[in-house]
């Protein structure tokens, strides 16, 4: 089983490397850029194959170690 | 209209960022954890309506800044 989990910054929170690259496709001549926001992307395989204990434990390595839930929002993806 | 970006690295190609989440994960005591990557998630507001369009700018954007297709894969999401 593979869990994928997707961190963004909360709304709100400044997101400099997103500002860099807006401006950055703004200055490769791309138009109609609005706000860019860059999070990231983290896949895990796991050994067991129960899906609800799987999302406790990924849920549980988010708030632990993966996320920051201050300022960072987490989304869990359980694929088979 | 937003479109988001996933970037990961290829198949085969070594992911130290992964390897030191795994590594964590495993020191806080998480068990069954296998390989673990780490990509990016870049979502972009785009003021244009047209979904074609709007998948062929993000495409080329890959091209360009988002993405090193030499090492790195990565899947266009349009959301309306």
């Amino acid at each position: 089983m593979k869990a994928r989990v997707h961190v963004s910054l909360k709304a709100g929170v400044l997101d400099p490397q997103g500002k860099a690259i807006a401006h950055a496709l703004t200055s490769l001549g791309f138009t109609g850029i609005g706000d860019v926001r860059q999070g990231k992307l983290i896949e895990i395989a796991l050994s067991g194959e129960d899906p609800v204990r799987a999302r406790a434990e990924v849920e549980e390595m988010c708030k632990k170690l993966l996320a920051n839930p201050v300022i960072e929002n987490y989304a869990i993806e359980l694929l088979p």
